[in-house]
């Protein structure tokens, strides 16, 4: 009876804060110790935080993650449990690794063979690949030790670790960028890998909000009929524990002689022999999970971005302007339930364009949520600049600045209130106008956090129906959904003088952006040339406004932010 | 006598401008010919431009890319010059690659082998490396092709081609990224390389601005002694000849037994057999070129980063503020130089807190620079503002939030210009404020090009005296050096009260950011180790705000752009 009891710590690391990171470490290492477990998985680089960055390349940054990585050691002694936690080896070069620590011991390390450096990573900037698998053995269990991108690839290390050197376990230690989806498509990924390969796979990935990143946690381990038979909550920090039954795992190799004919690359391993595990009483038995649908993950995704960035900053509160439009309600819906009603203040900032509607939204949307509604009329200011200007304006006719002006008054009112009472502004935002360049550089897309930046319009309007609905109530009022969207900086203005209609205009920029498709390849989608060709248009000309833009929280396979590294500067034009 | 003539094609093209890089291309084929060279080289990528960064992953460029290179092997039909342009190999993965093309066929490509993927380089993201090595013969001269990081490795591809296949020439087309001192440094380690493998280099490079990348040309031939005999200008476009002469490469051969010795990496190569170099008579002799002094290579680089900036993405006339202090003087002199008068706009924004003096040396500025000046009071529009922030700030007191509010007036006003007669706003903050975060984010911050923002203080005083120096005349007017530097947005405001002596600050800043040395270090330089705690203090605090500034020129070895990848969230200290 080949049994281990496994600790997934799915835990929320600060970057850089090497001292908080540790006492997570050392709090589920003690709980993993009183559950008896075999084996305890931390996230990828646990204990610097993920992703570094340019921190990599100081100095006083590497040495105090070694120095954090000794502490640990010096916690775990007399505990029996292994760990494998990640952190950055920098004896003699820099390796994205994974410490295997018990009783006082560093037993053995290993170096992440694969590093990413598409989308958002840059790994092959800062580490260098390994060159060796890591393989435990535990009595007569053999565990192969690996880190995130590791077990993404096709055949290598996992052809390896099983068909060649027949693991009964895989661990990954992941830290892996959230996307929409990404936690059902990494179930269905590894667990397909595990019944591939007849191996059970235990995988322990980060949780929480760093700048534009997000990790979802949603750890699992499948058995190895691919069978998940535990999953950690998504965006919830959690310790859970199981004991896995391994015997499954030969009596599948047995009965499947596919291995035996299937040539491995020679990579080389090394051994690291452990104690077997002891026998226990009481089971932590299975807890598969469920899934959750796509608005409510969405939402619990911006809601963890928010707070994490928010608190992460050392910000307490924030500031949000209120339009009584459907972007501006639901940042500050989202933002109400991450930091809570106290923490979230309202700023409605009317002009003569400004409809009784919206003002009345607005106004009930803060009530709804309960959040505090400060209101300050741009009127007067506005009035100030035009009269400012009068001279060197004269001859010319109102157009596009005049607009601006005002968005960009705005977006100063929120920024004398954030320098004067300390709350970090929130920006509206959303990736269709991103897209497009429909806001204002330093006016409405002043702040230091856009929160839905990553987020269609029409997907702000689904996520904003699915809130109302779970909440059983008009939260967002139902006015809001219903009138034409609008930047209210001229008369009977809306969207769609500019823009095609939404549902067009992000399909076509979700094709082009996100599945990365040239123009005539969209068309073949069903969507006019002419239209196609004007949003892509409009995509590159605001690429100067993008450069200048807050961070946002990626939730899309491709966000404008570190996975979308375009030129300023480029004369090519779509043929 | 083994004799080759080489015509260095030192171009500037423009990112996704085919059409226009073509043509260049074209030009530079003609005249190549009518000098009978036997050798054209081009710049690296010099048919898309460099670096396309995300561009890469549009199919519909890498195809125009592709067409882009046909058009050109069908232009060079009757031609007998063997041409080695850069450009993106697409066929089967993308390579960064030369081709080789010679009478309207393409001989062969080479693969770049050593892809940069650091400081601002991401060439691992695009492009897969070379397995092969590319060697033409014509005649009895042997050529080794080479691209731009390929040369920079201190053993291979250079030990192979030389020691291994005794390559008469080594030609390397570049686009590599200027710092301040690149020059000198290329030149002297290209001689020096020449000098250790006995080979000549004829090394092609770049020139001209891309977003925050500069290239300064400064192509050159050095001969096997490591003597350079020709250089190419810096900052200037130039098509250049040279003949040289390989037999000295021979008799240093024979002279030097080391090679004999020396192993090599087996590394494949592929030879091209080519016509051999025809008699010529008249020479194309030795242009060994000078060196510039410091200052003026900073000030060329600066003017090629404004005017490749505005006129590459379409611009004709700027807008800076003027404050009668030293960086805005800096800025609209190199706009001068740019741009000429008649495109650069002067704009005086004077406050209460305006100085006489500053005002008159603003004017005095724009008189001597011939440019066009505004004056657009912030009083009235601050007044507004306070007024209408009066009720929320009800028992507060003034502070930054109230100076943040004139800068962002100011702000508003320049962009209000730039909207409504499409002038560039540039801005003008330095180094040592980019740095600090002494400066306003919505404010100063705003603009398009960030012209000074890799230049420290100290240095914008050096340019600014070396400048009147070179004019002769105090174009700069000279109380403007003088003066305490102000932000000027409170009553007797110098910036020496929030920060450390420009001196010192500099210095600091510049071993923390460029030279990546640790605090301790940086204290055995003889610094005080608060100042310096101080300064990383405030380095780190500002990330926020450089995340949203706009692109600078870079002239540093790093600058805060592509090679500072820093994170916003980031609980790390310096011990």
């Amino acid at each position: 009876m080949k049994k281990l009891r496994v600790t997934l710590a799915q835990l929320n690391p600060t970057l850089g804060d090497f001292r908080g990171n540790l006492e997570k470490a050392r709090e589920a290492l003690e709980i993993a110790e009183q559950r008896e477990s075999d084996l305890l998985l931390f996230p990828e680089l646990f204990l610097s935080g993920y992703p570094p960055e340019d921190l990599m390349l100081k100095l006083s940054f590497l040495k105090e993650n070694q120095a954090t990585l000794e502490k640990l050691v010096s916690y775990s002694e007399g505990k029996q449990v292994a760990m494998v936690v990640g952190f950055i080896d920098c004896r003699e070069d820099a390796h994205n690794s994974a410490a295997v620590i018990q009783n006082g011991k560093v037993l053995g390390i290993y170096h992440k063979i694969s590093l990413p450096n598409y989308g958002v990573f840059d790994e092959h900037r800062y580490f260098k690949p390994g060159q060796e698998m890591l393989v435990l053995k535990m009595g007569e269990i053999k565990i192969g030790v690996t880190i995130c991108e590791d077990i993404w690839n096709p055949v290598e290390p996992l052809a390896s670790l099983t068909l060649g050197c027949g693991v009964h376990l895989v661990a990954n230690i992941s830290a892996s960028p959230y996307y929409v989806g990404k936690p059902l498509l990494r179930e269905k990924y590894l667990s397909m890998k595990a019944y591939d390969y007849h191996v059970a796979i235990a995988y322990c990935n980060m949780v929480g909000g760093q700048d534009e990143l997000l990790f979802d946690g949603t750890s699992l381990v499948s058995n190895p009929n691919g069978k998940v038979v535990l999953k950690g909550g998504t965006f919830e920090e959690e310790i859970t524990t199981i004991d896995i039954d391994l015997d499954e795992n030969l009596r599948i190799n047995l009965l499947d002689p596919r291995r035996r004919y299937m040539s491995t690359q020679n990579l080389p391993f090394k051994f690291l022999e452990l104690p077997p595990p002891k026998p226990k009483k009481e089971r932590y038995p299975e807890k598969p999970g469920s899934h959750m649908e796509r608005e409510e993950e969405i939402f619990k995704a911006l809601v963890t971005g928010v707070r994490d960035y928010v608190k992460k900053n050392g910000f307490k509160k924030v500031v949000v302007g209120l339009s009584g439009g459907m972007d501006s309600s639901l940042v500050a819906t989202i933002a109400t339930e991450a930091l809570g009603s106290e923490n979230v203040k309202g700023v409605l900032m009317p002009s003569p364009y400004t409809s009784r509607e919206s003002l009345e939204d607005a106004y009930q949307l803060a009530q709804n949520l309960n959040i505090e509604a400060l209101t300050i009329s741009i009127n007067k200011v506005f009035e100030s600049y035009l009269k400012a200007l009068e001279e060197v304006f004269r001859q010319t006719n109102p157009d596009i600045t005049e607009e601006n002006l005002q968005a960009r008054i705005r977006g100063n009112y929120l920024m004398a209130l954030s320098n004067k009472f300390g709350w970090l502004v929130l920006t509206t935002g959303n990736k269709s106008e991103m897209a497009t360049g429909y806001a204002t550089l330093y006016g409405d897309m002043a702040g230091g956090l856009a929160v839905i930046k990553d987020v269609y319009k029409t997907d702000v309007y689904r996520i904003g129906r699915w809130y109302n609905q779970k909440k059983g109530a008009p939260i967002i009022p139902q006015r809001v959904f219903e009138k034409a969207p609008s930047a209210e900086l001229r008369p009977n203005q809306t969207d769609q003088e500019k823009l095609p209609p939404y549902e067009v205009l992000d399909e076509i920029l979700r094709y082009y952006i996100e599945e990365n498709l040239d123009p005539g390849e969209i068309a073949d989608k069903g969507f006019a040339m002419e239209t196609i060709l004007q949003t892509i248009d409009m995509l590159r000309k605001n690429e100067y406004k993008r450069k200048q833009a807050p961070v946002g929280i990626k939730i899309s396979t491709r966000a404008f932010g570190k996975d979308w590294r375009m030129p300023i500067t480029n004369r090519f034009r779509e043929p």
